[in-house]
């Protein structure tokens, strides 16, 4: 499989423009965990990509959880004696604390104090901050903005509404040719937050794009995700419990539109192709790139890897939730992500995908010595020219392809690009040289015939 | 199971002078191998531990080595002319080569010389030397003692016996829930030397008390051994074979009174639970701590780590034997082991074992998705607050305890202290969101039947 | 098994001249993979070890090769138009492309100049090119020589022959107690190169000399190949499959006259025991030794390490091939490669053998604690002394000798050398305290009777 794309430099810089344009579309929503806010999102989403929208009950229970109540917001201020609004959600709705409950009163600065959040030591930034499952009220707004404030009565507002309702998320589902399914799945329920996360949800309905565009060729089915964090993946999985035995490799996108070098958060296994192959696409194509060992805290892969699932699921990003201080912030706004580190980032996700999909076992069929690739047009022409990496990649591909190394095992050992060694393997291959073989677990399930594939999760 | 014992600032200086205090009173008795010595230096920590002594008479075989004739002295002395002691074992126990045997003559310094032993690098220091297995006499004495003597006739006398009669060793047994047992070594052979190895005498006897304050509590059986080394620990083992097999974990501790940082040599497996729950311990509370591979010389666990045995038996010091000038030497003295670094020691091996305690396995009741620990008062109430090790602690556990990770393995993956990763477990249980499960050894017991545990010391 | 020679100072000095006086008596033949250049060579190096000449006629299949033409050559040159021999074959071989075919012809510079190869970077000096499976003919010589030639007209004459014949390689085998083999092997067919490859065939010579010298202690039997390069060693192994079932070791020789430091390549297998004892006697002979992993380019172990083969078959060089800027070039001569270099190369080819040769597994006979050396007179007198290697050694044997460990994992654990470890296995089992066990290979052999060692060469 090859994707349509080449990411080539221009071809990098348009991409990038329509990610961000995009991004700014969906920025001054007010999304929460439930709502309208997410529902629009969804639909814009939507209107690119085929998506298959849910809507799951306030009340559900989902594993541990229950679904909760929907919330959505109209208004919210604090108005001061002369009738200006102090904190204005008309204008940040980052303002309000997300899954406020509604208020309208008057009341002196002192008691409205325990609901106000600033951030002293960035004092313009306004911080993010919610209470989905402790019913509360709040405001966040620039620690300038709370100096400023005399004392006094405010009339404070938040014309919001905590009801029964459901709780939304979006699919979309490419079949490939295979039934095993490779999982992209980024959270769409932060309000205006760019890197988180815009960035994710931008990069993701690009990236399920351009597979569409190629659908015939895919070997693995694929499944987009766009969830309310936590409760979203965990309304999901318990749904859904039958289809995460298919799922052999998957990616959690967050944060993947900001400068800083890609890091990328192994699954719980450590070593599960998902986690190499993206250790080697990071190294090929980017600088610096990071490797952080799995941890239970950070984005929707603590579900994904949680010891009953335990998927074989990574976490993209560029910088690392909690460590850049924009984050959570109004600071973490259009202009922290940019349109070429957008666009780099569906590369990365784009190659990674490539790499999966052509990763198979080959076998040589000429094992003994090397084959003569001379009177074949396979090598150079004159001993003694140095040897381009086509050439030394030929070599590792029959070297190494006795049925037990992957493509990306050769890739790994030989430190060439795969796609290098992919392509000497298809041309080795068409040349009557190697031949396809079963990969391990196909091979495996052939025997045994009693193995269920649904029967549980981890298997 | 939580020892009585706190280790905070405080008490650790007062237990630090408890201990010193102790070495100070074992320090002027003339130890060795066999005799008085020995027996005496038994009878004081049985005054504080309740050990059982044995007596193993001269000419017993034990494996391919034999009881030694037992040795006893009451007096040495080099005379000059004038009848002054220029030599005088009342002054230091180390002036005789130890298991000299009797001598009464008086000769020229030419003929003594061949029996003198110093240290011309360190002339004030007296050297300790031995002669256990081949019949001699010799005085050890300063380098600047030696090149003070005139050259004429000395009378040389030792009072020494060395005749049939026993080795005797002690040993403190503490009955645990399990037969599985913890074996803490130190030998108890050197005479007026603190660090080693008072040291390990004193810190093992404060150990085994703390153990017998809280002996319901614990769940593996302990047998603390204060032998002399080498042939001491060869003559238990000797006499023990059935019991080795019931050795889990083991330790020999010696010089752990001086200044420098903890260095743990591993048991000859080299990935014991030993080896790993003390490299946990030390690297958490302790500076600097060193790890060193097993070798075959050093101290007994050269026996208990013997082919035939291979017991998960490491070595526990500060400085290494050999590796610090006052190594075997009179400045090996009351000054060169400090109160504070003897309190620091004891801490380290009374946590070490509280970790061997409470190294279980336990499995997640919650493990599909994140249990939801907030409702149940686990979590930090605000999201955007930052979250203490005490909750990473809880998920941690909740991912891992699969039943295949055991809390060590938690603690190590999470870079966490063990008793964060402990106390996350208790909670989680009391929640009813964990339970213990069979540890792994236990579980294969149950379905084999078959395996017999004393038939061999290897198992 | 001990070789005869002892490789002190002045012996490598003697040894060194030896090698290197060989190598100038091979220097002025005109090699190539086939002809005359390669017969009288294997027939000089047959004047100093019995060396079976095997002739494969040409059309023969060989996998997926086939024996080429057999080349030869009488004389070449390019005249002036005054007759001089501007570039002349006599002066030196390289000039020629190596399996030039037949060309007598004037021409002006111009038509010639496609079939000049030099060196821009290195003026002085002359390349070496060859072209076996394109007809082709041509030139190469110095840059310096080619920007001398004026314009016009120049007669070019190659008098060479390339016609049916045959393949020739010579084999030297000598037979130990085992009939498992050791392979050595090195290419015979470079023209005047020194280090690639004289230095090989010449250490290779004497090393055959000094193992027939001592044939009858030999375990292994021992196989060395003078092949010419990629077809000679595929025509081997074609000729040879069932033979290949019984080498357990191998090593290609190549461009070890050279002042570089030792750079070993690691078989395909990467941790066969060829590769952990090369490892082992570069550290402890040779300063700043490096190693290399496997590659499918490179010398023969190319074709003994293909797939179907996977042998167990280093490379051992000084410099590596192409990494040089004299490498294919008249550079490459014989002031490059050094007497003494040339004799530590045999040191460490035949170190390598000894080592190979002495790892056995044994099993310490008294496993329960240390035996008592000391009554043994294997142990130091007086307690206090410090220990030397020789002792250590003894108990590193002794501890680690429970039949699974062989003599080289003790030399690697101890860090001692291997000699000192093999010595002392010697001695303690001339003391009864250690037997010899039957290599885990072998133990496998008894109860399985199925095993078939001429099946298949990757068993």
């Amino acid at each position: 499989m090859r994707l349509p794309n080449t990411f080539d430099k221009e071809n990098l810089a348009g991409i990038g423009h329509q990610l961000h344009q995009f991004a700014a579309e969906l920025y001054p929503i007010c999304r929460s965990i439930t709502g309208e806010g997410i529902r629009r999102t969804l639909r814009m989403i939507g209107d690119r990509i085929r998506l298959q929208i849910s809507e799951v009950p306030s009340g559900t229970q989902v594993f541990d959880w229950m679904v909760p109540k929907e919330w959505n917001i109209k208004d919210a201020y604090i108005k001061d004696r002369s009738g200006r609004r102090v904190v204005d959600f008309q204008k940040c709705n980052l303002h309000v604390l997300n899954y406020s409950v509604p208020i309208h009163a008057t009341m002196p600065l002192g008691e409205i104090k325990p609901h106000l959040f600033t951030i002293p030591a960035h004092p313009d930034w306004i911080p993010y901050r919610t209470s989905y499952y402790k019913e509360d009220w709040g405001f966040c707004l620039s620690h300038n903005q709370l100096v400023a404030l005399p004392d006094g009565d405010y009339e404070v507002c938040i014309d919001s509404t905590l009801a029964d309702g459901s709780l939304t998320y979006g699919e979309c589902f490419l079949p490939g040719q295979s039934s095993d399914e490779i999982l992209i799945s980024c959270h769409a329920c932060h309000p205006s937050l760019a890197n988180d996360n815009l960035s994710g949800l931008t990069v993701a309905t690009e990236l399920a794009k351009l597979l569409a565009e190629c659908s015939s060729d895919l070997h693995y089915s694929y499944r987009f995700l766009f969830i309310p964090g936590t409760i979203g993946a965990i309304t999901w999985l318990a749904r859904n419990r039958e289809a995460t035995s298919r799922i052999r490799h998957g990616l959690v996108l967050t944060c993947i539109g900001d400068r800083a070098p890609f890091h990328y958060k192994k699954s719980r296994r450590g070593d599960a192709d998902i986690d190499r192959v993206v250790a080697h696409v990071l190294s090929h194509l980017t600088e610096e790139p990071e490797f952080l060992e799995f941890s239970p805290y950070g984005y929707d892969e603590r579900q994904y890897c949680s010891p009953g699932f335990n998927l074989a699921v990574g976490c993209l990003m560029r910088s690392v939730w909690g460590s850049f201080p924009e984050y959570h912030t109004s600071a973490d706004n259009l202009d922290f992500i940019e349109p070429l580190r957008l666009a780099e980032s569906l590369r990365v996700c784009a190659t990674t995908l490539e790499v999966l999909e052509n990763n198979r076992h080959y076998r040589n069929l000429s094992p003994f010595c090397e084959p003569q690739l001379g009177r074949r047009g396979l090598y150079r022409p004159t001993g003694g020219d140095s040897i381009p990496n086509e050439i030394n990649a030929r070599q590792w591909v029959l070297n190494l392809s006795d049925g037990e190394n992957s493509l990306l095992d050769i890739a790994e050992r030989s430190h060439l690009p795969f796609s290098v060694i992919y392509e000497a393997a298809v041309l080795l291959r068409e040349n009557g040289l190697l031949e396809l073989v079963p990969e391990p677990r196909d091979r495996e399930k052939v025997p045994t015939k009693v193995a269920n594939r649904n029967t549980g999760p981890n298997s």
